[in-house]
């Protein structure tokens, strides 16, 4: 007897999120994508909008997102799809939203659950709700849980870039071909807007954690992937850093330690993220990188999805890397 | 009962398309990866070459290919494979040669057919051995075989632009990022080694064609890839050029004709290959693209496995495109 | 006693042209710019819409272009030059129009002079009004011109490739980095807005070419240049095809052959136009390169001015090339 | 009466930044280019190895370099201008090396003077013989002298990222546009060669200053140019940070200070630094960005030998800013 498919719709399907989040749905083994909503592409077939899934799927957009699914995935601008769900319900058993609506605050002000989980993966499986975290975020506490675990955390300083495909599909001066092509340059400089949800995990785990991190985001000349190098004090007592990163990520399926410096093509297009951690001297830096719009958005959405079900918490997400 | 899967190894396994293999192969459903044979590599893990394989698979490189498998791809040097093969026979079922040495000639001189099914699909089903056919000579020939197939070829010219994966792994001063980047430049002008596999097939379906492709090949500033457009006269007394396309790939699972102007990204990391036809005044015009490490090398040589297998043609190459 | 310098505006000053302009007439040693004109950026520095212009200048868009100037360069949108002009009479000695208004047509239509040094040099020597060519028109007519020149032209296939700045500064789908980073396509197939120009010079020097040139553009994964390869049969009773071009060009300063193959990144941000001629079996193949903002537009505005006003054919433009 | 030239010559002149050099010196007005000394290409003209100077230059290269000349410029690999000078020293009344032989130790060492002319511009212009800044040295220094001059530095974290032409023109698998397209790597994380430079001349200008600069390299994706951000505490008794920079820098014609957010490709080609100066909180954070081959190698060298000679300082360096 044929498995009965799970059931999903995509709230706000034709932007970068909305379309990897459609890629990943119409690959995954057990799963059957009902609808793809857009407001501006209603009537137009995905494969038009998203024209590398010419012959993968004969769906098109619709604004009616109506119909009973097991998981909506919403992938709106930040601040819509707490909008949405105030003015019109959506008819579903569990929520993964992408946006930065629900990351912060807690069960007093909302019941979704921070979906990082590497962080709580037990707490995820429960969840109905989940705020699926920043890119950058993700990035960056990857690299810092497992010493906030053990309170071995003091000030931080890190810098990351991004590619372009990290700043959405509207046309912008720092989007255009011209002035982004080998070009490199900072925004929002100790400002950035995942910074709170960092330090939010960061002082659930070490509550003695007294600074905020000091993060210089940079924008870069590709359009995917996250690398970021994190400087601070290498802890006084400890005996062996390697060590607790490898025992920490040792039951989670995404998260390597390289015994070699990384770089950011190693993870693009997986859902992985790969961490080096290097002592020179009294300091301890930690490099991590990963995919933007998987690890960092899409792929992380399908692996929430994947503990709240029950199902193996890698399933549809055995991508092919693609180094070159 | 669990399914007994089909034995494979790669030789030549430390390249490009050697790597490539090997992804694929890793994740291919119905495969088990036996061995992959490098000679510089021996006794490495294969992640340590292939770095974004970290966590894939805890195989090392052997120089020894003498384990029985049902197929084996090899990926070597042109020349290589059929001196390989005169040395010391493999003991495999089926062999894929991802070279240029058996592409041409006939069965008078050696058992390989010609691994292209959009041409010859139910010869490719009963083979033993495959040539598995050039990146440039794919994209072309699937570009003009509709025309072919029924007598409309007249003179062509053809253009096309390819990856810097195309050259291989070997450091040579094209291949340097500082030459290389923001650049293009052509070279083996009307002489490229894919002419005359393109011509071969050419011919054998239009005996009445009567010319050589006239092929401009360019290197390009990106590394995987290929985009040709190649014009030619409008045929006097057809009627629908572009029916004629449509109804020559509508059995064919991984070609496809495009509506609307293509573009080489659409099919990157997939094993398509993406076509669209132009008629403008008395020309005919046919872009096609497809991935030079997929549709053009590896993703070929795997459905010509699954073809010659019985398996689906589709198995193991169902990839999430990666358009940006 | 001090030389006295020349005085020039910049009409629509603040696209990638009217920047380009800036850039060059800021370093040209006989020349004041009086005035940069933009309706959209009146008041502001130079300075903050070309950032790279910082510490160069301290001047200030205008909307005012009354003050007498003896050149004017107008670097407006297609259509733009001809309403301007109709509307507002410029106070100018000479006018350099680098849009294409009135590239095309006759004396009967208008007195502007086709601006193509290596075709007319002597004719542009006395003009007052000049019409500055297209980018790709320069590049396919300089690598054709010495054929023409000499009845040699046969029918001609070109395929030729553009850098996004060849697109203008607007926002497009098509300059997006994240659509146009590693991805070529093509657009305008064999309608180009540049193929009646290249034809009217083809047809003036040959009166029995009897052909439409087939040109094929791309759009290419870079900011800046153009590389074009034309393909055409091998002129029966010619002896020396290269040193034809290499007399053509012996007295032009901007414009060389090649004795190995070219690349794109060898004329980048020089004024220069360099040309390769190869021979294959019957066939002539000529490739080409230029950038398309100097000699495909500001540089051969530059060196129009020059030749206009008695100058140095090089004046302003010995700039240091910059291959990396 | 024609004004007479200075003569100079290059060592090393095949190389990036031999080739630089030249491009340079080739277009600087008061110079003559005697001699372009390599040993690899004896004999070759610098137009067959540096294309882009067809047409410049009819120049070969030599592996003669006893001609006197009145500045000699060495560009060869880190250890081997020690060498040269100690086997058979070299004929010229002013040398500039660009390598890092002669960067540290004093005069009771060697009679080299660290050329940043920001720095200690009267120093230079009394010098015979300059060791010319290394590329990442000066872009930090030049971002963190003005404050170390007042004595307000305290501990730095600062994050650089180098375009491919910084290492070299050898054939490595890091600079293989395979491997280094689109991707980000670090390297000699907090151990890069130019440290100890950055610490001498920071440590001269405030004595008190008890740190080691904490310095995280990364690989970029683009062949020219280098951006650092460097994060420090805000001085607790400073008034105006951002008006310190600007009478720093006030009568240094290459270094500005940008009110707005800066980018990497606003000084590419050209010999300027820009800076930018943010201040978040309790930090300050310090953002520059130079063409590592002009005034990171190249265009510093020439402005070392303008001001040794009792030129101008920007003769020759005036060039066309590219920032496309």
């Amino acid at each position: 007897m044929k498995e009965k498919k799970i059931k999903v719709g995509v709230i706000g399907a034709a932007g970068y999120t909305g379309g990897e989040m459609c890629r990943l749905l119409l690959n995954h083994p057990s799963v059957d994508l009902i609808f793809a909503q857009s407001r501006s592409q209603v009537g137009k077939l995905l494969s038009e909008v998203h024209i590398d899934l010419l012959g993968e799927t004969s769906l098109s957009f619709t604004n009616d997102y109506s119909e009973q699914v097991d998981v909506a995935f919403m992938c709106l601008n930040h601040g819509e799809s707490k909008q949405l769900l105030s003015n019109s319900p959506i008819n579903a058993k569990h929520i993964v939203d992408l946006g930065n609506d629900f990351r912060l605050g807690d069960n007093s002000d909302h019941d979704f659950v921070y979906g990082l989980p590497e962080w709580q993966r037990d707490k995820i499986k429960k969840a109905k709700k989940i705020a699926n975290p920043g890119c950058f975020a993700t990035a960056i506490q990857l690299g810092l849980i497992p010493l906030a675990s053990h309170g071995l955390l003091s000030e931080v300083h890190s810098t990351g870039i991004t590619g372009a495909t990290g700043a959405g599909q509207a046309l912008q001066p720092t989007t255009h071909f011209s002035w982004r092509a080998n070009n490199i340059s900072g925004y929002k400089t100790l400002t950035h807007q995942h910074i709170p949800e960092i330090n939010r995990v960061l002082k659930t785990l070490q509550p003695n954690f007294n600074f905020e991190i000091n993060f210089v985001p940079w924008r870069g000349d590709f359009t995917r992937g996250i690398f970021v190098s994190s400087v601070l004090n290498l802890p006084q007592f400890e005996t062996d850093i390697k060590t607790l990163y490898e025992n920490y990520y040792y039951s989670h399926p995404f998260t390597y330690i390289s015994k070699t410096m990384i770089n950011l093509k190693q993870v693009v297009n997986t859902n992985k993220c790969v961490i080096h951690v290097e002592i020179v001297g009294k300091k301890l830096i930690i490099h991590s990188a990963l995919d933007n719009l998987l690890k960092g958005a899409c792929g992380q959405a399908i692996q929430n999805m994947n503990l709240m079900l029950g199902l193996a918490e890698t399933a549809g997400l055995k991508l092919k890397p693609s180094i070159f």
